[in-house]
């Protein structure tokens, strides 16, 4: 299995800590001890997922500053979201049909109010 | 580490393998030995596959036909897709530096022809 852009995407992305870490670098730049603030984790740890962010692309790491702090970097979100929206249509499909089912449901109510 | 939804759908969605066969199923339902078929793999390992796929909630299998065919779920992908979509203003915004860069470049191509 060779490791394809996407697969190392996903793989980072499946980690509840990593998403959270980029929910915080949404509101900017951040070190990695500001990082580890909100979590009951060691920096040894922290410093672990930062490391899987960092190879899949999905932050960068500052080398001017001392504190070196991290960002988002968006190419490979971009590259996942891209390959998602190839199946946006059955997701609006299934909405589709859901809102059939309610239209149905309103027209038999209807009826037996009249009745 | 709790097996949230999210991290279930991206683990499922870092295989290249799994990626293809979602992708075989956008164009319709298909049996699992119509799935194995374009790729170089053993029976079992194609089932282990879509159990993954099953288990996030991504496929389905239909109970009825003794082939069982198998097809699209959207309600992970969708979720997945929303979560993206919260990091989409840092790639538009990137493409919007690197528009920007091009159109720098431009300015100074026209200066040296000028010269």
């Amino acid at each position: 299995m060779t490791a394809d852009h996407l697969s190392t995407t996903f793989a980072a992305l499946a980690d509840p800590t990593r998403r959270a870490i980029l929910a915080r670098l949404r509101s900017g730049e951040a070190s990695v001890l500001e990082l580890a603030e909100p979590f009951d984790m060691s920096l040894p740890a922290i410093s672990k997922h930062l490391k899987v962010l960092e190879r899949a692309g999905l932050i960068s790491r500052s080398r001017d500053a001392q504190r070196r702090p991290c960002r988002i970097e968006a190419a490979p979100l971009k590259e996942a979201a891209k390959w998602m929206d190839r199946y946006r249509q059955f997701w609006e499909e299934s909405f589709d049909r859901l809102d059939e089912y309610l239209e149905e449901l309103k027209k038999k109510e209807k009826r037996h109010a009249r009745k």
